[in-house]
């Protein structure tokens, strides 16, 4: 996997700037993602009732399975701002069309930010007229774009990847931003990715759709589903490999090498979950189901308690347990085998004496791996995760509305 | 409501003594709860799949609807401990009975503190032989046992008042203990009650599920369901009052009244949450069904991001609402209404210009109603709960297995 982003693809090209919306930190708050031809487009959306204006527009945008552009701010979220909202979006679009030349239908938009403030279209306006006329493809531009969707992000999330379909070497890379609000079916998170695979829409909606449920679907930072969850890819045919049919072995290759890059991507936006001091796989086993060991494993991420524990290096494997026996699932104490890294420390219904010493070690690690293993099944899922730290406690509260 | 707690009803007595469970602090760690004659018995446990060994005696033990004694201890929790965990259990409340002359079969046993670790029950078996012999009733008394089963607590939680039935002074008092592990269907928590009152067990059970699903089961500190939860209370009929029949005036009458003292007391719970600074009641109107609006309470209540907020005193409305939209309920953000104490904040998708010295005022309370009025049905709801500070991450990371 590469370090390089979303204009990795061939024929992608982008620009971003300060347009003046995050008015404290001057960095960069406006980016075009731009396809020099049209390109298949998929996304996935938030499934939060209530949903931001541009993710209603580009939800629209992107129903004829074609798009061409993607503008997107950070600094506000264009969220609960009612129809004057829609207005915004719609013409933040139009705006980035017509500069680009595009139909306006070819656009998608995505924001993030502050909920409730309606979004100060002039400077996007300002910012599109000094960028949209430079869109290039190099890595500075790259990077810059990367960190124009971040908001309390630590790191830019970048990541890209290739793969060989008939001889051609089709390229995906993406981009994402997460950090607060992130949850079960979508978080506050955008991620952009862009190929220069020739894929028609449907097939490209489900390789999506599948690469989404088993990455930014498995995340968990805090439980709080955001109402401006975004993920879409551009698909704009460039790489010359021939057009991927369904259910060929092109289709299974290209599905999981982006289901490869979403992984990645998810997994930078949990290592820079809000606070986080650790990243933490929770896998359960031996479940009844898929959907109960989702649930037992979710149940523990989302745990308070647990959280706590893990960051203050404590092997508390009571809160584990207890966690898992209130998730709804079937669970029987005297069955289940728990495990954090290597050492199995419950068994039987007890704990078990491990050492000490190899414990500490490993609770002390930037990487903590959970195994429960419940024994009255045989389905499993993993969910990743973070530590809830004072730095989260001190983030969200002096985050002022 | 007066502060007195588990003797005030006639005909209770009780003793607590340190006897060397909570090593650190020698705290009182073991009390007894006795009623002079048989008593009618009811209670309600934790819904956990894990349940401790003196969850499983009880549950066995209440069956017949009829008790004696509740023998309590605090700093060791005997879940996660097996089948001699429950051997454990079974010799504390036949150590108890032995020394207060009565059938082991007519004792209660809970524990609260640690999990996984086996009951020390020779400390037990001593402090019983110490404190058996000389149960009283008198305020001392009566606040020692409150404290003897405190484990973070910061304050002892008692509570107790009287109704009038069929001419007959009736009294409830009642103790509990919560702090951390606190949510829905129940909470690391113990409640036991006492009640002169004549009343068959049947009808007392009925009248503690309708008080306990109005009370505990609406608060929530971490969403986190202990192993442990217990609330029970014995009657014993000392006031004289007519034996109460079902469906009757008297029935309504205690009914609301044993209501109201579990209210008190599961509203000291929150108080007392871990690193609580803030008292926080939400109440969800105009919901499509009662479900719908405890869903949406329980997602605001358990969001970190909307606990975080409240612990800023920031009137984060955009948490709130979106908290609701992804609450799996009926939730249409164009009709939803907010109100932060008495000031409206958001109403038909749009924020509203509230006066911010007014709403300051109202964020700096110690006691925050947050009001959602979803405009989809006219169902309600209420839960209680309290903020997330940066104590409860000290609590709990530094809490050691």
């Amino acid at each position: 996997m590469k370090t390089s982003g979303v204009l990795t693809a061939r024929g992608f090209t982008g620009a971003a700037i300060h347009c003046g919306i995050k008015t404290a930190s001057k960095k960069p708050d406006l980016a075009v993602i731009f396809s020099e031809t049209p390109a298949s487009v998929a996304a996935v959306f938030t499934k939060n009732k209530v949903c931001a204006a541009p993710v209603r527009l580009s939800r629209r945008n992107v129903r004829n399975g074609r798009a061409q552009a993607i503008v997107v701010n950070s600094g506000n979220a264009n969220a609960c701002t009612g129809r004057h909202g829609m207005r915004d979006a719609a013409e933040m679009a139009k705006l980035a069309a017509h500069r680009l030349g595009v139909p306006a239908g070819d656009v998608l938009v995505a924001s993030t930010g502050i909920i409730g403030h309606l979004l100060p279209v002039w400077l996007i306006a300002h910012g599109l007229d000094e960028i949209t006329g430079r869109v290039k493809r190099d890595a500075k531009t790259d990077m810059l774009v990367a960190e124009a969707i971040c908001t309390t992000d630590t790191f830019p999330k970048r990541c890209s990847t290739t793969a060989t379909l008939g001889g051609k070497t089709v390229t995906i890379g993406g981009i994402a931003k997460g950090a607060g609000m992130i949850e079960p079916n979508m978080a506050t998170m955008l991620c952009f990715l862009t190929t220069d695979a020739a894929i028609p829409p449907q097939l490209l909606q489900s390789a999506l759709a599948g690469a989404v449920n088993g990455s930014f679907n498995k995340i968990t930072v805090d439980g709080h589903t955001s109402t401006n969850d975004t993920v879409a890819i551009l698909a704009n045919g460039r790489a010359g490999n021939k057009r991927i049919t369904p259910k060929s072995t092109d289709y299974r290759k290209f599905a999981a090498t982006l289901g490869a890059v979403a992984i990645e991507l998810a997994q930078m936006i949990v290592r820079d979950g809000e606070g986080a001091t650790k990243f933490v796989e929770i896998t359960v086993r031996g479940a009844k189901s898929e959907a109960d060991a989702d649930k037992i494993a979710r149940s523990i991420a989302n745990s308070p308690l647990v959280k706590c524990a893990l960051n203050g290096c404590d092997p508390n494997w009571g809160r584990i347990v207890s966690a898992a026996g209130y998730a709804g699932a079937a669970f029987i104490e005297s069955k289940a085998e728990l495990r954090i890294g290597d050492i199995r420390i419950f068994a039987n219904g007890l704990p078990i004496k491990a050492d000490k010493k190899a414990l500490a070690r490993v609770m002390r690690k930037k990487e903590i791996v959970i195994d429960l293993h419940c024994k009255v099944g045989t389905s499993a899922a993993t969910i990743w995760t973070c530590d809830l730290s004072h730095d989260y406690v001190t983030i969200n509260a002096e985050y002022h509305t």
